[in-house]
């Protein structure tokens, strides 16, 4: 990814971020996705540059709206710059985004047809985040308003991901929507494993605070699930709880941690995660291309699956 | 344009910023580069849509980082709800942006075309809002480094609306080149017009207070005039003004205002603006089409140029 040099304010930023590290999660999947169809994955490039890039700039801004100091370990851009560098360098990101999709060499109406799927997916992110945001001071959020949530604010973007690398690889239409399904069933096992892995996760492996999601009442899965099943004393429990201003953490993580133990909250989460991550392996099973080339994206998707937990 | 009307937060202000009015010279201008090449203005539409949500774009995130109250008389985004709702309905605006070329009705390569040079034009808006920023806190400004920001900040999007418009209508990469001209060296010496006119317009008459720009020390093309020109008595005049920090306003304005007539800041400034102007027109009447055809562009360009000063 080539950048002018000035302003090196607006630029700068963007290096930094994209330097950080991270999976890069969502360009191999671009890449993976493109090697199902076509092996010259240099063609994918540019498109797995623009969906990471993306990515990035969604980071960018959501640091700022979260007031997140620190991201992968380091000051988020708003924090090492300020607020107005960090909204003006991912303004020109999301601009950069566009002109690495313009770098592939395919046919115009192929690259239209990117754009326009493109274009959905980055609105539903944006929306996503909203309703995030919209989550956090509302009385009441039911399963299916998390669900289309998470769905938009982190699975269509794999969902995208996978597809643009095979639609530029010249897949069909079907078979598009067949591999953005699955990236977008295995999206959703993957936030729903986040939502787990922050409640039981083994605190020496994992690295965040565990438990950071129920000190900030955060209405995860988990939450939204053990307020739907909880009643008499544990109703009262869990409402004390999330009224509560003045609490020791570590008191706190541990007597929700025994409510949604008493709840089987634990179970009916890994129950509904594992059936989106069995829709996403039936999706997989029927895709129109061999067995032995669908291995890599297999062993990704394992591989995350099975992380610590 | 139809939006969708969920979540609120994030459709609400864009509904919002659209209908507070303006000028709309933007998406005029595109209207106006097609018309001098083709009649059937609704092929055009989509292009002009696009363009004024852009310009909304920038007003939104500008305001932001400009902590501005009001826009236009009324409540800026960030003011009537919040900062968050303010960037993330900003970021959507420029997706949809990218939604309304799409709709365009042109041949795919000519999309592509035009794409990449909407892209290029966004990345010097916000890279001259960048060094618009970076000026506050610079001590010293050249003249071309002011320019080369009012190129890009302001300009560049005068000059693309023209060509978009023109482009669509069928005109040649030379001609669209010359109708890109003729908008940028409009855009530079409106530029210079306004801050002449934060200086010296009739107060009755003017939308804002007159000697704005010389209570904030903003690095106006005058400014950095004075700078250039100031010498003894003068230079210190100026010098005690620039660092003063308890000042009665009106006080300051005139006695700044003064100094800029002892140096003959004015005359320096519209010649240099009626420069760009002349320019403007000389591009104009080098376009290859009927006279006629180019009044309503000279119509407008001059109502503009003669506004209230």
């Amino acid at each position: 990814m080539s950048l002018p040099h000035q302003p090196v304010e607006l630029y700068d930023p963007i290096k930094y971020i994209m330097n950080l590290g991270g999976k890069r999660m969502r360009p191999l999947l671009t890449l993976l996705g493109y090697k199902l169809f076509s092996d010259d994955i240099e063609k994918a490039m540019p498109a797995a540059v623009a969906v990471e890039l993306f990515h990035n700039f969604t980071l960018v801004h959501d640091d700022i709206m979260d007031e997140a100091p620190l991201r992968r370990g380091k000051p988020t851009v708003h924090n090492k710059w300020n607020e107005n560098v960090g909204i003006l360098s991912g303004d020109v990101m999301l601009v950069k985004v566009y002109d690495h999709f313009l770098e592939l060499d395919v046919d115009p109406q192929k690259l239209k047809s990117i754009l326009g799927k493109f274009n959905v997916c980055a609105a539903e992110v944006c929306e996503g985040q909203q309703e995030d945001m919209n989550f956090e001071t509302s009385d009441h959020v039911t399963e299916s308003e998390y669900l289309e949530m998470i769905r938009k604010k982190t699975s269509v973007l794999l969902g995208f991901a996978l597809e643009v690398g095979a639609e530029i690889a010249g897949a069909t239409e079907v078979v598009c929507r067949q591999i953005r399904d699955f990236g977008i069933n295995l999206g959703i096992g993957f936030q729903l494993q986040d939502d787990l892995m922050d409640v039981y996760a083994d605190q020496k492996k994992f690295g965040k605070q565990v438990g950071g999601d129920i000190i900030a009442n955060k209405k995860t899965m988990l939450l939204i699930e053990a307020i739907r099943r909880a009643e008499g004393d544990n109703k009262k429990e869990l409402e004390d709880w999330l009224k509560a201003k003045d609490f020791d953490n570590e008191e706190k993580v541990k007597a929700v941690t025994e409510l949604y133990n008493r709840l089987g909250i634990k179970e009916a989460i890994e129950e509904r995660m594992n059936d989106y991550f069995n829709k996403a392996f039936n999706n997989l099973d029927h895709f129109p291309v061999a067995e032995s080339k669908k291995d890599k994206i297999r062993l990704l998707a394992n591989a995350l699956i099975q992380r610590e937990s």
